[in-house]
């Protein structure tokens, strides 16, 4: 692991998703920039602290030359946006399959830089866009693409949250401070930690692409240097239109992601909040109610479920999910065989590159004087 | 009353909500343009025959002319909106007081005729913005207006319908058939239909009112004349922002109208679905759950309550409340008092012009190739 | 109407639910036992003068001798238990149909001479049992008995209030004031409020009847004089079991009156504070969410359904559903008509004397020692 | 780990709850009665064979015999009940600590018989009353041990089930069939397997003990040896009474435990199905709806949430609270310190003989033809 010395929040919430299915066992770590606290976090994790490096060049390198049945086989990227490139670029050339946080990087360019790298080397990259991990979500995926709703017609996509409806950066917030830093987060705040994920999800959901979009981008907390809002009219490649929100200073909100689809014959919603149900509407039938761990659900979604019915999963399971698939993707590949199409179903670097689009059109979209903005990859 | 013929929706609606309070009889219409088809609507309302009439025009005429004691005080007008303003304008000159449905008339310049007329001639008028006639939205506007949510910062407002999903004005539906038929309906389909619910709703909770916007209004169903579906980004005269959804092809919904406000304290929403609730969200302390009929309410919201909580009170409530202020208001007007704020507070031309002139805008903008267009009135 | 004076919580109800559908009207009343009030109430309510009566005696008599196309049809008594059979049965007598409010009598005594003396007069009563009159409970009923479910294995009837968690009628509240005294409650004070209600919906929604019961029926609240909180253990003439609770001390509910039933092949829930909605739940496939005023619904549910789906229907509307089809009902009747099944489903002395005998029976059963108390009519 | 082969239910969830946060690493384990098997789900698990044992007594001799800073530390439990007690004596014996699945045992004596020998030996016992390990649950007990409800008058706890409402036994389903099995479970099925752990909700969250008890338990599907249905009225030692529901045959449903608090100041309630919510319920003010991970909550709710508010936290996050409070517990008493309360807060032996002496009760009662049965340990 990169990234996630004390303190970290997503540092924590990816060790977890990797230790819940006994799949992948965190033995190295270079855990901050700071060596004192690399090595304390080592500690707090029972690592063998010869495993515990100053800096990611010095564990890359090192973990490099270890022989094949003792050195680490996947590193994890969970630093901030500006630190991703860079790691991730040299984890491939040694040979390391990588795991990313997201946005993919600091630009487009450097997206389609680690894009170009893992296709040279043959390796492979998870960028975790958690929110497709649940179950509810493989199924909403699975029913549109099996046509349960018809040509789809709108979708609606939001992401509300209200955690930076006041100037937490001013007050040594670790995580207000640098996603509202263009130094560290890049072009967009909001639209790069949170747009891209309902972004991601409305196309992993409908199966569609935006091709276009209309987008009025805004900071509403007086100070911030980066975005905190934004909404888009959107429209997508099969003639569909809708609206994609995101926003940090819905006060009141958590972390309300929801989408919904309607198509010619029917609709869906999912609400992340309640992640384990999934509405399906219909005009002349009485809407159903799709539950997580049922005898009825795909195998996409039972796949990516642990426990029966009325056991909620949350969010560390579905972000567990993204490092089950592509822990046994590995394997798969490992042993030369095909893993099977809901194993191989986890996000990387096509995602990545569209999220990097998808911020500087919507960057761009708010900045121009004309209705629509095509966003091109 | 003129329109609300056998087979009419809304003429019944309107007949039960000016029932319900026992301060309103209905006792002469012309309820049809085929005058046999008034008779029978007599008949089964148990009218006498002598004021059933065949037309609007004799209707006027003749109740015009009986004694103070017996004729008709208030005309209520249900027919589709090419034939409101020629009814309405004349039942103002023959020195009734007015019901109308909305939108308000079938162009701008209709309206801003019938607010005149109604300057002119002193009388009143009601425009059926149903939706605001909820206790739980007047209680929404009663603490945004006192500041409990700060200044407003962003408003989401939604009004998402399935029923048009399908070319059903090609099966003899009466509903469908004069809402997409541009003669009778007038510039718009949906976006007079539900878009002016929505927008009027968003400016009597928010007390704001919408500078700009950009449109995307689309027909979505083949062969349909109006249009169907629209969304658009929003401006505010305070600096705010949001976003409007109107659409009639959203399969599976019902009549799903509802609001989001967030300021710089916190956020409410309110679902006309579940319309005796209003959720107030913090960002520092458990969300409330306000409901209709409790001891702690606005006398607002209060006022316009008929049974304890727990009791639910749904849309003929909420319509009845238009009638019954409106019956108030002109009862003390009669009586030469003032009446109270929350019995004042009713819908009339002020707003029905200024949904007369965000049907345009959104037309206007829909076509425009520049992102915003100017609402004004 | 006899009761429902100034202040009068039902009396109001009875009058809106008596209007809304323009089916009947009300034209007489001895809306108090001070005349005074009962003269005020009369001028409220826009009535002629002539037509107020001092006392129940008068009106009875003197509407008695008025011509048939003027005298009244129907007498409301929405007077406290106690009051109940002395009016209803003058009134039978006097040749009026009656509408009575629930529980039907001070005893069972009552209620057995109320059921003998209609049969013997040939005119009708209706007990309002207002749950019944939900839309969704006609729907739930029609479900049971097509065999959806299967056989009804489980029921569970609940319903909490809050509103006597403390010691109200110390604090001149005439609703608790008369509820919690013996001598114009009767023998119980929530069982028979509240208690009934929820019997009632729980035998008309499944179509069994409770055969035994064990109580545990309790006055929480010191000082007062009555029950306010009562549950039982239930078993039914199928053989299915079930549980009861009605309680007024739930602090912070409203009136939260709801059932479930489990059969052998599914389940369905229904919650008063959300009756348009009807949740059905399957072993095997998704729970479906049935909803009023959709196409798809049974008979019974759509002729009690007033507007389309997605329009809020609530208590108002149930409780004007018992009085259109009581209407309705003696329309038929007067024209030697049979009317629809759905017509003349409305509740009556047989639900009346079922629901005093189910009172003496959780008292009696609260007194016992030993388990189960037969409930016999 | 003793139990847990491969298409064990619970044995899985072990492993996730343990592995969750890093704090306890499975080494060894004798998984299945069958050697073959035990082996094979030691692969599965990456274990070293040399600690994948064939039997309970081998692996807790040889472990036994290990150097202490090689040996198990805690030895789970997993086996069906009848196969509870047996490992656990010996396993205290050898001076392991011991994890147990519910109920604790197979009689109340052989729960005595732990309880005795947890004393004797000074090692500890963790019980999985599993949902007791929800932030919000651990909120709900506060709250009431604050006395922000005031005295407790009304509880109300539910385990509604579907799965069981066929002769699913009859069909080879291994998880089914020795829950039904009086020889595996005990005196009884569904009192045993979920009754306990309502029971166990309602004293904990409570802090009340249940008295006497007044139970109808059934066996509703036809064939089944163990019942799988029951009901009670409850009395607790403040003077408070309730009812408690648990039903395994109640078609549709889930896993929905809930449980409802109502004291003389307000009111909660809780469902498993919406883990991260408790809804506060208040006479004169808005209910509120206190969150997972949010700033406003108790210590010990905080001290048992992972993520920010908003990321759904689940069964498996709860079921690890247990092992990760066990395991701080363990790690503070070997280092001589005592543990924070929150910390401490796991359930044990003490809650283990209560639920054991429950189920007698229940059974007891349900034959009995006096009205309550003490509930006495």
């Amino acid at each position: 692991m990169i990234g996630g010395g004390r303190g970290s929040f997503i540092g924590a919430v990816h060790r977890m998703a990797a230790a819940l299915d006994g799949q992948i066992e965190l033995v190295a770590g270079a855990f901050s920039s700071d060596p004192a606290c690399s090595r304390l976090t080592g500690q707090d994790l029972f690592l063998d602290p010869e495993r515990v490096y100053p800096d990611y060049v010095s564990l890359l390198e090192k973990e490099a030359l270890l022989p094949a049945d003792k050195k680490v086989d996947i590193i994890s990227i969970v630093t901030p946006n500006h630190l991703h490139a860079a790691p991730a670029l040299m984890a491939l050339d040694k040979g390391f399959d990588v795991v990313l946080e997201k946005p993919m990087a600091f630009s487009l360019q450097e997206a389609r830089q680690l894009d170009q790298k893992r296709k040279e080397t043959g390796k492979e990259i998870l960028l975790c866009h958690t929110y497709t991990g649940y179950p509810m979500v493989k199924e909403a995926r699975a029913r549109i693409a099996r046509g349960e709703l018809g040509a789809v017609r709108k979708i609606y996509g939001e992401y509300p949250q209200g955690w930076l409806h006041t100037f937490l950066e001013g007050s040594q917030h670790k995580q207000a401070d640098w996603r509202t830093d263009p130094a560290r987060s890049g072009a967009a705040g909001a639209m790069g930690d949170i747009g891209t994920h309902i972004f991601n999800l409305i196309e992993y959901v409908s199966g569609l692409q935006v091709t276009q979009l209309c987008a009025d981008v805004r900071t509403v907390v007086s100070g911030r240097r980066l975005d905190d809002d934004g909404a888009a009219l959107l429209r997508f490649n099969n003639g569909a239109s809708g609206t994609l929100m995101a926003t940090q200073v819905a006060a009141g909100e958590e972390n309300k992601i929801s989408i919904r689809v309607y198509g010619e014959k029917g609709g869906l919603e999912w609400h992340q909040q309640d992640p384990n149900t999934l509405l399906l509407k219909w005009p002349d039938r009485p809407a159903e109610v799709v539950r997580t761990g049922t005898s009825y659900v795909s195998d996409a979604a039972s796949h990516n479920t642990r426990v029966p019915a009325g056991h909620p999963e949350g969010y560390l399971e579905a972000f567990a999910n993204l490092y089950r698939n592509f822990a046994l993707a590995l394997r798969a590949k490992a042993s030369g065989q095909t893993p099977s199409a809901y194993i191989a179903d986890y996000p990387g670097t096509t995602e990545g590159v569209r999220g990097m689009a998808f911020i500087d059109c919507m960057i761009d979209s708010s900045r121009a004087a004309q209705k629509w903005t095509d966003l091109t990859v």
